[in-house]
């Protein structure tokens, strides 16, 4: 139950972890942050919203992995298929771990380098006084980069992962199904955030981390802001862009909607937006990057595109891995889940985005988003 | 609207800033957290759950602050007090911001050090390598620790501030009021936490960031795990301990529930639990230390208390601050908001917990969840 996936997942990550480590001539490797230590542990909970504690997980070079956690977490990690625990009472701000974690890691890295995370999209998640402290500790061992092997790692799921990924792809559509049912001209726009979050529980989200969106006429500013208390009206475009969760993993994808009769310009944007889609999945096969599709979606919107990336990576966390950017040249291999994301300008500094969700397989993409149609769907008055 | 706050406010928590920078021989503070940088901006959004961009905030000596962050925040960062925005397209691993930053950093500090939170509970939001980087662009200018400067700022809350955390309150002891419509025996847990979040927001709730619990036979394991899908059982405790937001701040605290009549250890205790949590609440007053407030928690608890803190800072983030532990000498202030989380042993491996939230005043403590009367509330048979 608190272990949604088999020990053999977690096994076989441990494995493709360590065969990199040893190319990498790495003595073990250390996570902090929430979803590198649930990949290799299964820890599944939402107390990581307390910033007070640090948490951590050693991948050694060969044998399970080590946890080394606050003690408020033991019956929970005890519950996983990791077997060592070390606790400490958390929080110790004159040792908050940092003794347990430097004896783990001196025993477990056997004088080799320890790999950590350190690049794009990665995070250490622990006080930097104490990560000084852990270095100054551990020396000469030396703490180093893991060269993106987790990212790596991560990017190419299972078939395990990619069914959880369906699942909350599926709870999203079925609320998107029904955002008639909660949103109209005259209805504020902070009551649909509220109702929209609601029916993704309703439809079986575990929660709901991740609600973006906007309603404007004709288009919208920006894709990251809350909700204002304004009531939607005719001629806005309704976005409602979701990252729910279904036991651990995110969808990540939007619905544009039109308040009552959308305008030549909104139905075209909305059609352009869905053809470009349909390109960039149509290119998004084994072999191709990241920068074919963007190039793929751009041929279709022209020119204007606003700028910034029009897909990324997707999986335990709302956002993660790769960018699809003219520049980045990720290799998608079966197994990736992805985000196709193209933005188009809809002038006077207003855009409309649209966004779904795909998996790589052997033969070609597969959706695990339903794919919206070209039509905008329309909003009716509630007059 | 997105700017919940007036900018006297930030004004004001800038000034305040300020002074201690100059005690501290700063020239310019950096902040890079969500919590952090919405303290001194009013930037709000729920995007910071993408991790793929680093965002910064500097805070000079004197002047206002600048901002430095990724383009897709132009729009919404605009909508603050904040005038002076700097931003590059992110993401750009190959320098995602830190020229940028660079730059800003020479130019604000004017020479001297750059302090940034580094001690407990605080986090670096951004990749450890680009880190690395900032720090070799700037030498010689040296980044150092603000030795809890923010943290401290942070602890003492206006009345604009303790106003929000009031509704945030609010709301929840709304929903903890309905609970006997969404729980009793028969109703899998995690149909439990779907329909509480449900009532949060339909109480008004921007979003429910956090959700624990647990409902087991006279008592629980811990208070941080994730719902299975095991029905209520008679005799078995409930217990829901939630973080909503609104506007940008939490509430934090839970309650116990029986289902069915509960036995005279679970009656006794949860009446103990309430009396721990005012005698906490008596000795909530400015100039007591937080270890005033575990001992006077501790004596009703009598010796057998399980370990951990029994409460914590709270505000923009679920936990913050000073933990109540015995060697936490942090004195209270008015305007600091906290929880008391008293905690008894059930034997067998199994709690319970109770949690309130409280601000102190001059005069002192005034709470700010409804406080939960002695009686443990009783679901009933569905039957």
């Amino acid at each position: 139950m608190s272990l949604t996936l088999p020990p053999v997942e977690f096994q076989a990550r441990v494995a493709r972890a360590q065969a990199r480590m040893a190319a990498l001539d790495l003595g073990a490797l250390l996570v902090t942050s929430e979803p590198d230590l649930r990949y290799f542990s299964g820890f599944l909970t939402r107390f990581w919203e307390s910033p007070t504690r640090p948490w951590f997980l050693i991948v050694p070079a060969s044998g399970n992995p080590v946890a080394v956690i606050p003690g408020i977490g033991q019956a929970l990690m005890q519950r996983t298929w990791i077997t060592d625990i070390r606790c400490w009472p958390s929080p110790r701000p004159a040792d908050d771990g940092i003794t347990l974690l430097t004896d783990a890691l001196t025993e477990l890295a056997q004088g080799g380098r320890i790999g950590m995370p350190m690049g794009p999209g990665t995070h250490l998640r622990m006080p930097l006084a104490d990560y000084g402290a852990l270095q100054s500790a551990l020396a000469p061992l030396l703490i180093v980069s893991d060269e993106g092997l987790v990212q790596d790692l991560r990017a190419v799921k299972s078939e395990a992962e990619i069914a959880l990924i369906r699942t909350a792809c599926t709870i999203a559509g079925r609320a998107f199904d029904r955002v008639p049912q909660i949103a109209a001209a005259g209805v504020p726009l902070d009551q649909v955030f509220r109702d929209f979050q609601r029916l993704c529980l309703e439809e079986g989200a575990d929660w709901v981390p991740y609600l973006a969106g906007a309603s404007d006429a004709g288009g919208y500013a920006d894709v990251i802001s809350p909700a204002t208390s304004l009531p939607l009206q005719a001629g806005d475009v309704l976005m409602l862009d979701t990252g729910l969760v279904h036991e651990g993993y995110f969808c990540d994808f939007d619905r544009n909607y039109s308040v009552g009769k959308p305008s030549h310009e909104v139905r075209d944007a909305h059609a352009r937006l869905i053809e470009a889609t349909a390109a960039g999945f149509e290119t998004a096969r084994p072999g191709a990057a990241a920068a074919d599709l963007y190039a793929a979606m751009s041929a279709v919107l022209g020119g204007g595109t606003a700028p910034g990336r029009l897909g990324h990576g997707l999986g335990m966390q709302l956002t993660e891995g790769f960018s699809v950017l003219p520049d980045d040249l990720s290799v998608l291999r079966p197994g990736m889940v992805l985000t196709l994301e193209p933005c188009i300008d809809m002038g006077d500094g207003k855009i409309m985005v649209h966004e779904e969700n795909l998996v790589i397989r052997e033969t070609g993409p597969e959706w695990l988003s339903p794919p919206a149609g070209p039509e905008i769907p329309v909003l009716e008055d509630a007059s």
